[in-house]
């Protein structure tokens, strides 16, 4: 690649001056005049009838504007399978199901009036695993449905995968279980919903996916009897989000019809309880694999079977397994692929998309199991992954076209970093993980585009309109780094404007680890535009052919004659400031040529796919069972690196977050209720927990990639599970096979493996 | 002009309901985290040495945050002639001059600091008017010019004025005065200015210049040493302007250098006292005019010279002779004209621009002289004029080129509607004057342009990003309804977005009646490119030509195949939703066909002019000597009315603006203090003050302009005075010339008259 003045270099955050002096507006920040505050009443039971509910009293507190239930709302549905609604009308179906919401002058009346609020209940009896949800004469969840299951299109079949089991020379057949675990974004949910006179919505939200809420706030005015209204959605800083805001809330809705009643603006936000009891967490799982592979090592088959709690409503985890069948199919070469995907619904709390969206959990099965396999085939795990790595340029029996890919490099890297032959035969704890995950978007949407308008100012500064979300991943710093690269610019100049429906092109929203690759793809389409129009302007004030024209530090100038120069700024000022001037401005939408899948699930989801590997070694306390990690190696192939700097902090946040996953968070639900609804009780991994971190990026370039890179939002956090169960195992000779691996289950593993039974 | 749906439509103005329901953001309901309030200490002398400051008491006040005078600040200057500078440092040079500032956490609190501050004068000599400030020996206002005399080029000399003189066969020769008015803007003066960690500029500000705001505070912050920094401006609600936020203003200095020097942002709201006499009202004069005409009343020269006090600063109003000239040169045709105009500095008060910036004044004088002219030439007022009338076609002697014309029409319509020679005969008080003014456009910088960007989002909503300023006229309604109309969409699909430079294309300003032309051309470019992409999309989908295509009603047709059509919003949907789909945007810049004045100050300064003729009828107490106004006509050329409604308002409002010149406004001054800085002693026009009007608009379609339409924001104002005078003339047989015409100087002219001597 040429040199390069910002692109690839280690460029701090733009916004992180605002953050660490206090000057990002949260929702938590924000007040509108008359603004009232909404709260919302929960289910007290996991299951049950209402038959009544009596607002008086809280209708009658001084300062209540407005108290809604499920009886005096419109009919809104929203979700997945549009079985939820903002307020339940005839039964709740888990503990977290709203019931009725008040809207007062103060958070505190409003409280008050919450508790004011008498609910009749007819408990019913209530299902909380899939398995008896599935059994004959379980209480069924929706009745009108007749059973508990859902149906899904989600099986994939490649190849035969009969065929495959009768000619592997070794298989592996396990079960492995994983729960749920959540985003625990520091800055809670919430959101500011206020009409104008004319029925017009505003709403402040904290939402990843702005265009489509705007879409979904634009249906529910029309149920409202409100059409063809204005809707605008105002992105608030987004204080952590990891998937947590890719669909409308009932917080939202809540928060909407509210406003809507009373007339003023009013505003929810979610206290820490609620955020951990309220939002939908990772979808926990059940998984049978099978895999074989022939007397090489070549896989042979790969069979994966799914059975999952979609809880008491079906939301957007109902969409992992198109991630989860990716990974099943294209992670290694493997030609013959079955993957099945079963939800069922319990009265537990609902799922949805978090980071790696189902790859996690997919991946602790696969990538334990080649542990398993390559052991069973007595071939070391390294060379078992080099001897299935995917490769450039082939077609993956699902239909996943890899153009660039690192995956050979990144283990190689792991495991020179690892020193991996000469520690395991030291006997050190060490293993291994890979990962594939979408890395140039994710046609989920019809749509996977994103639009930019870019203007430049009489001094050569641009202002860039982009639909992209930046929720803390650093996408407004890494457009900036490119435009300002493309145009010649000085990165200070470049100024990102986005995160309001008024003013931002639409996007599809920031998920899949889509944003560098599409909205950085779409910057640079405007870029170029406007780089074009400085060239014809310049070609003429320089007496210049436009092919020997170059931009760079502030300046136009001839590639082949060096008296040939402009100062960018002067030249647009001659420009504009002229009869019949002009200012330069541009637009571009861009829109990846990847595909839907097809009936079969079959197709290219993503222009181009990431690859990573992540190397870990551990000391386990055989005495407690407490697993510490020593060291831990993440090589990723990024395509290119446009800031290493964020890049980092992208992989080491998405280790940290998958090593809590692997080793200490779980959401504790016991008869639908979520029991450790706090920081105290809910293990993330604190700065006192870490350990050392080494990055590693192999650079692929990849063609399509705007400055050659892939997205990497996600894959951080996909294979630390399963490399640090890998390294359990070769530390202490016990597989845990459900997450997390804590202490307790180390230790019953290790007396049971010593023989003594539990 | 075909049918239209909403061009021509009498729709209230977009931001109505906001404004009337309180929700409007204004500079007084702007707070940020931890802003300071900024107080100013203004001069006690008209005229002084600054020997001393001592700001110690203030700076140990608690809660004051900064504390600034001349000499602890940059030298930073501003104003047409770069003489003014946010604190004085040697000398003060009128009562408004400001000499310290303080940052506290209250307002009270600044308010004490600021009376804490002792400042040691030594008192000069002082002048207060232009003649006494030119004699020998008056004291120096700056000493190192040596004169307070300033030397602008504008004077304008076309054909030969002597020899037009000669050729007369009646000449007219009189003084005219006009005295201080001011805006009377209900929303006073104010700004936040606030910095972030980098250096780079936030302000909120209720300027009338954006982009030219952007540019004066970058140079400023070069001074401080802050280079290629960030300067963000971003308009709050605008409480009227009519001119007087046209420029830079030292609070606007003075909250940046507080901001900057306590590193928190700093507000300054002036008090209604504040505005009144630290704000720049009208620029008075002292008006010597002849002209003359031949046996057939044909005018044959015109000769004006002005002696202007220019107060102690050469601000925004120096350059109005540019308006000036084009009345004396341009209203009617007349081929022989001089005009000269001299500013001289005194230690009063600094004028600015203020709605019609020159005209009214000027205007005063050619039109109160041409009802004198025609009462020597014996021909009536009416047909005295109507030999005059500009014509469509023709080129005035300073270069202007006049396109359409409807002043004739005018004259007849305000004859018509006055019933002229009937009521003029039964002896009533009828009076007219006539106008001319750009009205499309002023290119007094070498851009005159406006910038857009619009996108349409996948329901046929449009977003608008202008340039354009709305201060209260409506453009931002107008910019909606000519959108609509190109796009065939509704206008409640329609969102203007402006007012803040980081989304708004650069804009010269809202100044010459230059919005609806401008910012209205500039909309239609952009509508029109997003239409073709519209027709683009449609011809591939409909299988039609794009000449057969027509967009209205949210749909796109065939004009001749009723088969062919489809729903806007589908059709766009459809094009968006696809693989490589793409959203629609464009964007325009728009600069109109005119001139810079030449040398010789000649040139084709505005791509269009309107014309209008006022008509009065009024009652004179000739016991009180008050003046009744009992009907009112204005008759105005206005292109085409794009909104009745608004224009309506426009002309109600300049009326009444003008009404209030003519008889009852004037900004008292005593040895340069303000005496009257309030509504009890300035006497404004008020509700209980109305009188009958009828507004006529003469449409002549203009070719030029958006939808035909010309620029009419400031006529309404022009030609009120004159027409009054010329009533009240026409009723008691005094001829008033100099403003306002208070009932005293009536009854003073009745018992002249009546020769009673005072």
């Amino acid at each position: 690649m040429k040199s390069l003045r910002y692109v690839g270099k280690r460029i701090p955050g733009i916004d992180a001056e605002k953050k660490v002096t206090g000057r990002s507006i949260y929702i938590n920040d924000f007040k509108l005049p008359g603004m009232l505050y909404g709260k919302i009443l929960y289910s007290q039971y996991p299951h049950a009838k209402i038959i009544g509910i009596d607002t008086s009293k809280a209708e009658k507190l001084k300062g209540v504007k407005a108290v809604l239930t499920g009886r005096n709302i419109p009919s809104i549905r929203f979700g997945f399978l549009q079985d939820n609604s903002p307020l339940k009308r005839e039964k709740v179906l888990c503990r977290r199901d709203e019931v009725a919401a008040v809207a007062a002058v103060e958070p505190e009346v409003a409280d008050e009036a919450i508790s004011l609020i008498e609910v009749d209940y007819e408990p019913l009896a209530a299902v909380f695993n899939p398995e008896s949800a599935l059994a004959q004469g379980a209480p069924l969840l929706y009745e009108e449905r007749g059973t508990n299951l859902i149906s899904l299109p989600t099986g994939l079949d490649c190849g035969n995968v009969e065929e495959g089991r009768r000619n592997s020379r070794w298989i592996a057949e396990d079960r492995f279980e994983v729960t749920w675990v959540t985003h625990c974004c520091l800055g809670t949910s919430g959101c500011v919903a206020a009409f104008d006179g004319k029925g017009n919505l505003l709403m402040y939200t904290n939402t990843q996916i702005p265009s489509y809420t705007q879409k979904y706030f634009r249906d529910a005015l029309e149920i409202l009897g409100l059409r063809d209204k204005k809707v605008r959605i105002i992105q608030t800083a987004i204080g952590g989000a990891f998937g947590s805001k890719l669909e409308t809330h009932p917080h939202e809705y809540i928060a909407f019809l509210l406003a809507y009643k009373s007339g003023r603006p009013v505003k929810i936000l979610f206290s820490r309880e609620e955020e951990f009891m309220a939002t939908s967490p990772r979808q926990p799982a059940s998984i049978y694999i099978a895999q074989g592979c022939d007397n090489e090592g070549r896989l042979t088959f790969r069979d994966v079977r799914m059975l999952m709690d979609a809880g008491a409503h079906g939301a957007g985890a109902l969409w992992a397994p198109t991630v989860m069948m990716m990974t099943t199919s294209s992670l290694y070469r493997v030609s013959n692929v079955r993957f099945r995907a079963d939800f069922v619904y319990t009265n537990n709390t609902y799922c949805q998309a978090m980071r790696g969206y189902g790859n996690p959990q997919v991946t602790f099965a696969v990538e334990s199991q080649m542990d398993i396999l390559a052991e069973k085939a007595g071939i070391d795990p390294v060379e078992f992954r080099l001897i299935n790595a995917n490769e450039p340029g082939e077609m993956t029996p699902q239909n996943l076209k890899i153009t660039t890919c690192g995956l050979k490099q990144c283990i190689d890297k792991v495991s020179e970093a690892l020193d991996w032959e000469k520690v395991r035969k030291e006997g050190h704890g060490i293993g291994m993980a890979s990962l594939i995950h979408v890395g140039g978007g994710a046609r989920i949407y019809r749509s996977d585009g994103c639009g930019t308008i870019i203007k430049m100012d009489d001094y050569g500064r641009v202002d860039v309109f982009t639909g992209a979300t930046d929720m803390g991943q650093g996408s407004e710093t890494v457009l900036a780094q490119m435009v300002a690269e493309e145009l010649g610019v000085s990165f200070e100049d470049v100024n990102i404007v986005n995160g309001d429906t008024n003013l931002s092109p639409w996007d599809v929203g920031a998920h899949a680890s889509r944003t560098t690759f599409i909205a950085g793809n779409s910057a640079l389409l405007a870029a170029k535009k406007l780089k074009s129009q400085v060239f014809e302007i310049a070609s003429e004030f320089l007496q210049e052919d436009i092919g020997f024209l170059e931009l760079g530090q502030r300046r136009v100038f001839s590639k082949r004659d060096p008296e040939k120069k402009i100062d960018l700024a002067k030249l647009l000022r001659s420009t504009h400031f002229s009869t019949q001037g002009r200012v330069l401005m541009a637009e571009a939408f861009y829109d990846p040529p990847n595909q839907l899948y097809d009936k079969e699930n079959k197709g290219n989801i993503s222009a181009t796919y990431a690859f990573g590997s992540h190397g870990v070694e551990v000391e386990v306390d055989k005495e407690t069972g407490q697993v510490k990690i020593l060291k831990y190696v993440a090589a990723h192939d990024v395509g290119s690196a446009i800031n290493p700097l964020l890049l980092e902090g992208q992989i080491c946040g998405g280790v940290v977050m998958g090593a809590g996953y692997a080793l200490t968070e779980r959401l504790i639900s016991e008869k639908g209720e979520i029991k450790n609804p706090n920081f105290l009780d809910y293990k993330i991994l604190t700065p006192k927990d870490s350990f050392p971190i080494e990055t590693i990026f192999v650079e692929t370039e990849d063609p399509e990639g705007p400055f050659n890179a892939k997205g990497v939002g996600e894959p951080g956090v996909v294979p630390s599970a399963p490399a640090i169960a890998n390294a359990i195992y070769n530390a202490v000779g016990v597989r845990i096979k459900d997450l997390p691996i804590t202490p307790e289950k180390v230790l019953a593993a290790l007396k049971k493996k010593r023989g003594e039974g539990r």
